[in-house]
Formats: structure tokens, C-alpha cells, sequence
């Protein structure tokens, strides 16, 4: 298979696994209709990239220019109708394709920032962004603060992937090595995270101006 | 009248209920001052308008491009300080404004992201969004999940007027009466859910993953 | 010193205190890894700019373009690693500091969009939205009603400083001296209110639609 189209595969499984695990988050947090259900689950998996394509200037963003995204988000939205209670199996392979899609996004979140000519910094924070911030919209709109700021180890490995790939691009290493390298790197620590139930520190919490 | 004319009036009598619909409903929600009231009124009237140009390219948004629209806005925001318990007539009154809002913001909204190129179900999708976003959007600030995504019959009847507009424009239908059938069925379905309390179905609430 | 190096210098240490500020208020507010106190901190300081810079289309914003202004913030946002408890000086040293960011913020977005051709209504929309829309978001993502729609005086000097700067400009004066007026009109603003615990009106709270 073309590498090309290995990564498209990549990215479609880690948009289904988005919008799937979106939509089981959203569920858990608030009482949905079927519509709030779908578009929590599109917006968990498309919401991070359309942001960095906004900020990027990539408008219309890739999401809404070309119709797979749409329906393999909305498909992955529509699991939680079909298995109410998924088993031990399913909930895996969701964090298995959830882990890749981090991957997946922080790398070419970065990869498309640079392109667009922006800072080293900025192209870094880009790729946390593709890799976050459909998560963060969601919980937003069921009233949660954000999960990836109060815990649990997923800003980091994508910071980390965005960065391998940024400082490589910087030093002129414009290879696919480098993307794998990045994507790996956000991978392994992101499956250590969930494995090993590594936290960032916290932040101080007496803090009161 | 001119049609152009008569769509330009039917769209602000839309922009000012919504103001003064989205004003009451964060009243409702939270205690705010005069300017959050104003602040939120206007989000709740040209926030999904403006996240469709953002999206589609239409940068700086229609509504930041012409006086007109903020200026509607800000009247219909103002409604709570002159009419405290808005009788039924008023609620009526603002209820019939919002439907005709929904329906023909979904039909602009569709319109506009075909002529800017994007998928047909990308244009569904901008048709929605530009009728519920700023509804959404307003509902974050006052902390509540967003009204659209938990219950009522409000985001459907936007994806049927869209719909049928994009559906028409692919089989190159592109004459008015496409418009004006697409908004008519959205205004028909919002009022029939209305008067009958018509729901889309819940989502599983025991998904639990 | 020159005048845009004086301006640099200003709208840096508005930033850090918006940073500061904000990562503060983010901690107060919610429990956090260090990842999302950072976050949370830059995203008051440069969210109002951002959505700014995306608004009148000057894209990629200003704070992703060069690097200095995700460092600067990064740096404020850190403080409270540092000072876990800021003693009464540094509390009032990050007030003058926000103060001095919200006079310069609302006159250096109604000026950028103005050059962009945004109408006057809109140019002081986005002035005030540079000035109190990193605040805004970062209060979103704690849960908290935005605390500038509630209480305190901190939107009215940020429309007065825009709305000096845009009639100036609407009236053909273009001069420097309009800039630094309405920024000092709206620093005094804002000092009067926190001095005098100035409130905008309430909205009336018994609106019951």
C-alpha cells in the first residue's frame, strides 16, 4: 500500500475513534438526543483540526473541503447506538485507535502549521491543538472543564510528536522519518500514559491572588 | 417589494429575535450585568453566522462587514429592559420571529457554503450551524449544555431546509424556489414541533464505555 | 526609546499580565495539571487577539506569526509556580499591568480593524473583543460564567477606549495622539472602577420569558 494512503487509512481510523470515543464521553456527561449525540462525536474528532486550519489560514478547512471526514465522524458518533455498553474489547480498540489519531494529529497538525509558515513555537502549540482541541470543545459544550487540562497524560505526548517533528524541520530534516519519529514518540508515551497511569504534576492548588 | 428586499427584512426581523430570544434565555440562566445581557443577545443573533464565514472563508464576517446587522442585534438584545415578563402575544411574537430566522438562516447558510465550493454535506452541516450556532454558543457562556443538544426539535428541522437547498443545488436546481422550499419545509417542521412538542429521539443514556 | 518600541514594551507586559492573571483565575476556579494551568493562562492573554486577527482575516494571527508573544505568555503564565500565594504588591502590580493590557488591547484591535475596513460599530466590537475575549474563553473552559458579563467594569472602559479611537479615525483624525487617548480614557476608566468598585447596571433579573 502506497504510504499515502496508509496515512489516510490512519487518519480516518483515528477521526472514527474520536467521534466514537466523543460521543460515549458526551453521553456520560449530559442527556443527549441522537442529534447532540452526533455532533458532539463530529466535533470531538473534526474540532481540533478545523481550528489549526483556521488559524493557518487552510480555509475551508480540510474537514468540510473533502466528504469522508464528515461521514466516517458521523458513523463513529452513531457506535454508542449500536453497543450501549461496550465491552473491555471494544472500549481497547477505541483507546487503541483514539492513541493513533493523537498521534496521527499532532504530527500533521505540525507538519501543516510549518508549511503555513508559521513560528517553530506556534507550529508546536498547532499540533497540540489539532490533537486536543475537538476534545476540548466537546467538554465544553456538556460542562465539563476540559479533561485534558485537569489530568491524565495526553497534552504531553502530543506536545512532545509536535515538537520531534517542528525541531527536525527546523535542522532541515524534512523526511517522512521525521513524522514517523514524532508520531511514534506521541504514541509510545501516550500508550505508557494510559498503562502506567501517568499524570502531569499538578498544579499548585492554594494558589489565591 | 423586491425579493432581495423582502429576504433582507425577513433576515434582520430573524437577527432581531434571536437577540432578543438569546437575551431572555441567559437572563434566565445567569445573573448579568447590562452589557452581558447586550453581549450575549448579540452572540446568540450573529454567532452562527459568523462561525459559517469564518469557516467558508467570507472573512470579515457579513455581519462585522455591514452596520446593519450589529445594530439589529443590540435593539432586539434591549427587549428585556423594556418589557420585563413579556406577555404571550410578545412570546409569540418573538417564538414566530425565531422560527423564520431558523428557516431562512438555514437556507443562507447552505447557499453560501455551496457558493463558496464545500461538499454538499459540508453545506448541510454550515446550513445547521448558522441557525443554531449562535444559540450554542451563548448557552456556553451562561454555562448551560446547549439547549439544541439535549432536547427539542430545533436542529432537525435546520438540516431538512438545508438540505433539501444543497440537494436541489446538486441536481442543478438552482432557481429561488428551491430556497423558498427548503426554508419553508424548516419553518413548517420548527412550528409543527412547537405546537405539538415534537422531540428527536434520545440518545442512550446507559452508554456507559 | 521610540514610540513602537514603547508600544512593544507596553503590549508584552500586558500580555504577561493577562498570562499571569489568567492562570490565576484558571486555578482558583478548577483543579489542573501544570499543562492546563499554562494553557489556560495563554489563552487569556492571547485568545482576544486571535479572535481578532481571525476576524478582519489578518490570518495567521499576529500571536501564532512571530514568537516572542506565546514566550512572554508562557513566562506569565508560569507565576504561580513561583508565587503560590502573591503577597498585596504583586496582586496590585498584576492589576496595573491588566489595566495597562485592556486600555492598549482595545485600542490596538479597534485600530487593526479599522485598517482592515471593518465598519466603526464593528471596529469597536473588536476592540472590546481583543481586549476581554482571552478572558472569556478561559473562563469557558473553567465552567465559569464569563466574569466580564457579570460584575465589574472592565467591558465599558475597554468600548470607551475603541469608540475614541474609531470616531478619531472616522473624523479623519488618524494621528497617534487619538490612540493615546482613548487608551488613557480607558486605563482611568478602568482604574476609577476598581477603585471605586464601579459596576456596570444590572440587566433586569425577574425577565422571565
Amino acid at each position: 500500500m502506497h504510504v499515502d494512503t496508509l496515512i489516510l487509512v490512519a487518519d480516518l481510523l483515528g477521526t472514527f475513534a474520536f467521534a466514537a470515543g466523543g460521543a460515549y464521553t458526551a453521553l456520560r456527561a449530559a442527556k443527549l438526543d441522537i442529534v447532540g449525540m452526533i455532533f458532539l462525536g463530529v466535533v470531538s474528532a473534526v474540532g481540533g483540526g478545523i481550528i489549526r486550519d483556521v488559524l493557518i489560514g487552510n480555509i475551508p478547512p480540510i474537514a468540510l473541503d473533502v466528504w469522508y471526514y464528515l461521514v466516517v465522524a458521523t458513523a463513529g458518533s452513531l457506535l454508542p447506538m449500536v453497543l450501549h455498553r461496550p465491552n473491555r474489547l471494544l472500549k481497547m480498540t477505541v483507546q487503541l485507535f483514539d492513541s493513533v489519531g493523537l498521534s496521527l494529529f499532532c504530527v500533521v497538525g505540525a507538519v501543516k502549521a510549518m508549511s503555513a509558515g508559521l513560528t517553530p513555537l506556534a507550529a508546536i502549540t498547532m499540533g497540540a491543538i489539532t490533537a486536543v482541541g475537538g476534545g476540548v470543545l466537546r467538554d465544553l459544550m456538556v460542562k465539563r472543564v476540559p479533561e485534558v487540562l485537569r489530568t491524565g497524560f495526553y497534552v504531553i505526548p502530543a506536545l512532545v510528536g509536535a515538537t520531534i517533528v517542528v525541531v527536525a524541520g527546523v535542522v532541515d530534516v524534512t523526511s517522512p522519518w521525521a513524522s514517523l519519529a514524532g508520531g511514534l514518540a506521541a504514541w509510545l508515551l501516550r500508550m505508557l500514559g494510559v498503562w502506567r497511569g501517568l499524570q502531569a504534576p499538578s498544579a499548585p492548588t492554594e494558589a489565591a491572588p
